[in-house]
């Protein structure tokens, strides 16, 4: 049940492992981030997952907390922050030329939270241009012809390549769930307002949401209660497990590995116990993907004010693109398309039962060929717009050889049943994502 | 019904009265401003509602909209925005020192979304340092001993003077209910995260809730449509009206003439038809007026983390307090805090009836005497650490001449039932908050 060798290097232990080890004294906050950047110097150059790190600064202080003998939930844990998250002592720059070399008075509420609770910045992890869909170097760990997925790029193939153990994402469409399933780790996007956003671009208010990505599922809920700074949420016990399997409208644009993988895990859960039940999306919440788009593209063009008045030129083909079909949208379609959502966000629980969870895709298939795209988000955009919290975790490899997850959703908004639902079902599954 | 005399002068129109005038042809922008202007030239001396304006700026906007013959559902509406909230064309300074001057890149996405629906900005409003507790300037218009409450302060003299038909504020503890209420305007704040807070600087993440001051009901749902980008909402129609009477564990601090206020509301109402009830709050739901001090300290400290370190010495006495107080609160504690107020979220809702609203009181009494305090949240705070929708509209006038008003609260969060019972209310209590 446990994916970690007994003689697993520091970097490829989960936070629950690695703080097991330091609480035993087996282990230092020192060495831990040695094991780190020794596998980033070695990786580094074929996955470019880092927009920028500092390997001095981080074991210096990784040798301080070492001294201090510290605690905290997260002591000694070394962090990749996606970068469109402020930091005070390293740039942040969006992934975009007008904000080269840009620093910030103050951390971001969450990597604040984060170096309280012990944790190293170890460094700023790649995204996509302002978190949308022009890509950055970043490559698939597994597979440098392919994209690691987006926008939290760097974030899950540094994780997925045990560059580090926990990295924050954001997702908007699918930036935390599409890349964590490309990378084979756990990918939680919770609630949408439960982590403080303070100090991320924004680019979707209505939908910007920061994530975390890690490669034990009892890593979840520590992290988590970092940063909603609250007590660490108990997952549910699955008394009687509940799924609804949930194709949604998109179905026919997942690949075949992903149907049958889905197919596949609903009757397995249905065979450990679980009561398995397919549900259709009833209209307007057959909509809610498409409404999703065009939030993005008209909250974007609000956020984005600035940087299109004065700095068009400095901007991507396809973000430009994403402004000017924003703007386009007239004020009564855009208020339309709010009232859709705000219908759907009103009308989605009641299609469940009381302690119900979703499974679904989280991406088309495989991480795809090229680093021209990220990939697709279309099995991604309705729950992040209907602001349900979503977890993927990994559960084989495809074709290609390459991760394919499984996606869980909770249609009430709460972490403990839809963290429950998620171990029960890797249990089931018997994947090696616990320790 | 209509507080307006047929011959009011444009400055004492409500949005609604100047569209309609403006529709018809009897009133310009230019006019309109021009009245304003003339109010705030007249008035500004004594009240200082304002930390900056600029007529000429603000006129010149209004004859080129004049010129073009605009639309909009807010075409020509002179607005005031609390100088928390980032304008591109104006200093935004948090009334603090250490902000003097200071210039953003880009409008708030509120203040963005006022002017495309045609409204100018005519300056930024005096707010207490950063949206806390140290006050500005301003004086109540009624009586210059007194405070205007706040910090919403300027936003609600100015509503309240008749310089301005609508101002922007905020609340994250009582900072919208309580000034609008001591100067006999119509305060709204909204559920937490409906209205975009990009650009408004955060004080308390969980908490900070941008709000509207207005003189008319039917003013409420054009300017909320406009700040959530949405169509308007159309007041739910009170076939059965329900009222939930709700004292709070603080009554015994409301004044004598709040307690018999809102005991008359209740009788009337009733007398009208409605089913009133009393409705005490049970534990854990007692403490969320206390969890809601504490969290906004906590959080406070981390969101001013930057001006704690480096600007000390220019923060006020009072504000170095609550960061000090916010610093204290051990871990676990906060996140114990956190826990309650979500149970509190979680269980409210099932102790009211369908469509049933709260009834209760907006402040302790009128404005208090003095202007070392902007008098006391404790029947504001609760609600906004809930989340609900909160809305209040002036009664009558206390002992002292001074504006009371009520509260309604809505207990799942919807404006359309929140504003349909504000109107039939208002309409029972005959109160001229209408046209």
């Amino acid at each position: 049940m446990n994916r970690m060798p007994t003689k697993a290097a520091p970097n490829e232990l989960s936070i629950t492992a690695a703080s097991a080890a330091m609480a035993a004294g087996d282990l230092t906050p020192e060495a831990l981030m040695e094991s780190c950047l020794e596998r980033i110097t070695a990786r580094e150059p074929a996955v470019e997952a880092f927009a920028h790190y500092d390997a001095e600064a981080a074991l210096d202080a990784a040798r301080r907390l070492s001294e201090t003998h510290g605690s905290g939930p997260l002591y000694g844990i070394p962090v990749g922050i996606k970068d469109i998250i402020d930091t005070a002592d390293m740039p942040t720059e969006y992934n975009s030329p007008i904000y080269k070399g840009h620093r910030l008075a103050q951390d971001a509420v969450c990597v604040s939270r984060l170096r309280k609770a012990g944790a190293i910045i170890l460094g700023k992890t790649v995204t996509t241009e302002f978190a949308s869909t022009f890509p950055g170097p970043t490559r698939h760990p597994r597979d440098s012809t392919r994209t690691p997925g987006g926008s939290s790029s760097g974030s899950a193939a540094a994780v997925g390549d045990c560059m580090l153990p926990l990295a924050l994402g954001t997702q908007t469409g699918g930036s935390m769930i599409r890349p964590s399933a490309f990378n084979g780790v756990i990918g939680y996007k919770p609630a949408w307002g439960l982590f403080d956003t303070t100090g991320v671009k924004p680019l979707a208010f209505d939908l910007d949401t920061i994530g975390i990505m890690v490669r034990s599922l009892d890593d979840v809920p520590v992290v988590s209660a970092v940063l909603a700074d609250r007590t660490p949420c108990v997952p549910a016990h699955m008394d009687s497990p509940k799924v609804a399997f949930v194709r949604t409208p998109d179905w026919d644009s997942a690949a075949p590995e992903t149907q049958s993988l889905l197919e596949e895990t609903a009757d397995r859960l249905a065979k450990a116990g679980a009561v398995v039940r397919d549900v259709a999306l009833p209209p307007p919440l057959d909509r809610a993907g498409a409404c999703q788009r065009a939030v993005m593209a008209f909250q974007a063009a609000e956020a984005f004010e600035h940087e299109w008045t004065h700095h068009r030129d400095a901007l991507s083909e396809s973000f430009r693109a994403l402004i000017e079909q924003g703007l386009a949208v007239p004020a009564a379609e855009r208020a339309g398309i709010m009232a859709t959502l705000e219908d759907c966000r009103a009308k989605l629980p009641s299609l469940f039962e009381p302690g119900e969870v979703i499974l679904t895709p989280s991406a088309v298939g495989e991480a795809p060929l090229g680093l021209h795209s990220t990939g697709d988000a279309v099995f991604n955009r309705a729950w992040t717009a209907l602001h349900l919290p979503c977890l993927t975790v990994p559960v084989t490899d495809g074709p290609n050889g390459l991760p394919l997850g499984v996606q869980f959703v909770e249609p009430r908004g709460d972490e403990a049943t839809l963290l429950g639902m998620a171990r029960w079902s890797a249990k089931a599954l018997d994947l090696p994502v616990f320790g």
